[in-house]
């Protein structure tokens, strides 16, 4: 099994990071290959990021299914280009929110998400009414650090823990899902520091979950269906370059 | 009060059309300015081609807030790019989906919508549950036209009536909404033939209706939210050509 | 065009305010008729004043259609009567209620009322639950005044304030919207201290909206669905006096 | 226990038949007194029926309380001014609708309605929103027949037949609910006839339903809370006559 | 009219005060005979326990109907059994959820339970999810008090009254259900206390609840769905012992 | 890893296939166990039937996590005894509904369900429900024969393919769940009988669903939340035998 992992910013900066996880994530014999953008932001933060991203998120996505990839991990946690590109290929195609959210109602019944900025909480709300469980995401709370900032791991840690206590204390949260492919490396952590102070809850690590949902798809020969991602239709067109 | 109204297709096929509409429609002393795309696909017809048409919707939308434009239509039933756009600029945006639902909301307690092909009815659906309101959407119905040939105002019409009577009689509907902006001038006729039939239920042309929201907003001095829509951070970034 | 205003309480107290405020409001060419009860409570404040303002409201509403208005608007946040009228004739009728939820729904994605008092806090959550949109109106806040008492500008809008900061912080709205009609010329100091203090979110003033969405059905040749509203039918009857 | 019992049309045509019936439905011990309205419409039908019938059941509840009563049914399936009716005083009071869907929602679930005619289907659909139970309604179907005809006993009890077949077969009803209190004896004949044919369902007389609930109420001491039905605040006013 | 009481523990300890407040409660002529379980757990605190406790509960539930008994309360709030029983037998079966949580929706917008233990809590939001009623009980709060030790009335009392109160104040509920069987005899004092501290909300006893919704099937001649509880089909097994 | 399945009924008629199949399913490097129920019914078609496995399942479970398995999977649909499985035991256990459902709503907008029963519609509807999944799944259809018919796959298959095409075409379904973990070795050939017929949909089968979230949590090092699943308190109980 071969599965394409896309990197949905313009510089290299997470791939290696990237590729160190996925190798410790991945399912036995699966080979992950890791590629970042050539068009688009530098971060995904707004709908407008994600708007200037997404053609050449579909454009390698495309490209990957011509490659011969079994299946594609956008990894980013706001999905974007998700849909689009299913109506692209006939692989499996996830990003990081609908595989995090879909685990995460398997292990517990009140889910709380911690994301990096205020800038995303409308656009990860919409995505969990688009998926009808917004009834089940008991808040949408952020670190308040961005994207590129991820880097300073202990800044990042303590924040999580303390968003993390006050979804569980104030909002009820029952399962905690992290809300950036771009906090790597935490989950366990922070697992454990919240069971230690005696909440024995999940932690989702988004792009774990991309992975591995991507590979059981594979694994079960499923993709998505034909009827909400039709085959888009051979037409006139005028692309930039 | 000038308004830009971008029309998402890389032609000028509609360009007249539209500009004979809103010349009807707009209010005294309302300034339309009626554009379409350079970079784009020739249609929207699917997630694909709504996220290709984007990026210059994104353009031409900051462009017409720099030129001094009091508010945007997107002219696309589809809303493509609309909270993006909303991030851009400080100025009403609309798309043809939101103002429809929104005023039929406003007439009659069930929802029928008629668009043009299968392609698009998840992304319909997708938008009325982000906006709560996809339990008043009885039915998506399509005529199965593809948006470029819509021009066959007969053909058109026949469908239209026929899709609208069964949104009436099989599912219940108390209000049309017409699901393509390219479906101009339909909705007089439309409403008449209905009503003759026994069915007095109000019909939407989206075109329209995005035109009234954007008027309205600007009358009453009112922008989008910015909790919902941050203005996009600084950063580096990799544009096309 | 020629709109009635149907000021529902049995003073003129609030009538030349009214007035001068549709005058700034109101469309190009709009005229518009300002007129109170003659029959009802002082003020509505509850379920059981509503009721008794309602004859009267459709009693004005029948007579506005005969004498040939071409939208009513039933000048208060509770929407009295506005669906009995509707049945009762052929032009639009609104409250303040429906065209600002509609409205602001078209501005964010959070709503926030801030209203008189907690008798019509529960008359406002039916209303948005009958519009199928109360999980977007995040809370119902009051400013603890009476209706006849918010003559007391100063307070008012202090107390507005402070609530809408609440509604912003604590519950998370993005958009507010006023919960009375009384609460005229408010708006716009609002908007522009919660602004300052770093809360760019738009303030709806209920009877603005109202007036406007009745100006844009008039304007679209739109009126209810008689799906919705049929029409009434004849009956014997014993009406008072 | 006293319990009133306000039939709310203008004649005294129904007024010998509900004491019958309920001197069979009533508990041991409780006394009911059935009385009509003095002003109002001959029937209820729709929003404007119902508008003008409120202020009397209003005045005869109030009136009841006074006297002693310990309960009051408005005897209607429309719920017509329950809401304002708890207000004003400190007795259980209901209509026929939400004891009707409370009691069906205990029995099984999924709940058809079967009422007189299309006018009022918008209403019960709108009590059913409020009730935050519209999803567990599948179905709201009529027998086209006014309420003031509903004395054609076989006419009705054959209408009901099939619109109930209906509503099992093709909606997926578990549990029937007859949607006009004027449909008096006809719930048992209805239930045997469609256990006949294969189909053990409940059959809900909502007359029935709300005589049943005033008694729980008062004989658990339990009435409305004043949380959600505050006194009305005292003010000036001008009624009619 | 006799009625099975089944107290869905293995000790008797209740039983004797069981007794008292169903003589109370009950309604005239009716016969209450109060047994407990043979084989499960001392109480029910968790699914597991639940789970427990069903299979005698279902046996004593079948012989019940084959004694005569007309109805059936499964003395427990968590409706331990009570679907699967409902297949078994054609006597109205309630536990103390759904009645309790029927008859509140009645009576004021927004519900408020307190129960005993955290542990608890999910059980009762599924319960809720599966009415569909989820959206109007606004919070399940807690005293901490395991079942068996709910005997210390006064500590009781008093955590109850707490919890309460931060139930009206903090989530904004109308109404107070007592979220377990066992807290009887509470329900009147602390509606009084609430009452003299400015909230007039009712107070639901769910074993008061179960009660009279079973005497109130059985006067109405109604049972369950055979739609929704078909009867179980005979199939060879192996039950224990 | 080592997972445990327990197929619970009291026969083995179905090890020999189930084993066959995980063979097929699982993961490399994966070791499962199939065992059936030493007690309750022969098969689970019904809430009765359910509670009088779940007993032996818990037993089965609790001895699989004494046993070091790494994770449970319960080898029925409508995940009997599941919720108290995960009280028990801090290992990953899942049924099939849950899973599959989950894994489905990846894959497409509208999930169409096709069980066995009538008899277990109602229960299914219910667990959809307490996933707050409910709004997505677009109908339950059944092919009418019971669990231990399955045998005779040819009418099977006719079956599942007949009813699969009437979920799509009539109630609009994109995804097909098979309800029914005894429906082995149907999926592949039902989704190109499909395909053939112009619907290319994912057709999921609930024991691999099933097998394979269970891997994926077991790979992950997830278990649920302790918050939502408690530990059982200890206390006095009295078994059967």
């Amino acid at each position: 099994m071969r599965i394409k992992v896309i990197v949905p910013i313009t510089s290299d900066l997470l791939n290696e990071e990237v590729r160190k996880e996925v190798a410790v994530y991945g399912g036995t014999g699966v080979e992950y290959d890791v590629e970042n953008l050539d068009y688009g932001p530098a971060s995904i933060e707004c709908e407008y990021d994600e708007a200037m991203a997404v053609p050449d998120i579909l454009y390698k996505t495309q490209k990957a299914a011509e490659d011969g990839f079994d299946g594609v991990v956008i990894d980013c946690f706001g999905d974007p280009g998700v849909k689009a590109a299913r109506e692209l290929v006939d692989i499996p195609v996830c990003g990081g929110f609908e595989p995090s959210v879909l685990l995460a109602a398997g292990l517990g019944q009140r889910l709380g998400i911690v994301t990096v900025l205020p800038d995303v909480v409308p656009m990860l709300e919409d995505l969990a009414r688009k998926m009808g469980l917004h009834d089940r995401v008991v808040c949408i709370r952020y670190v308040n650090i961005p994207v590129l900032e991820l880097g300073d791991k202990a800044k990042l840690e303590d924040a999580l823990y303390r968003q993390s206590l006050e979804a569980i204390e104030k909002d009820g949260a029952h399962v905690i899902i992290l809300g950036c492919t771009g906090m790597m490396g935490m989950a366990a952590n922070l697992h454990n520091r919240l069971k230690e102070n005696g909440y024995d809850v999940p932690v989702i690590d988004p792009a774990w979950a991309a992975i591995k949902m991507v590979e059981c798809y594979v694994s079960m020969q499923l993709k998505h269906s034909r009827l909400t991602y039709r085959v888009p239709r051979e037409k006139p067109h005028k692309w930039w370059g």
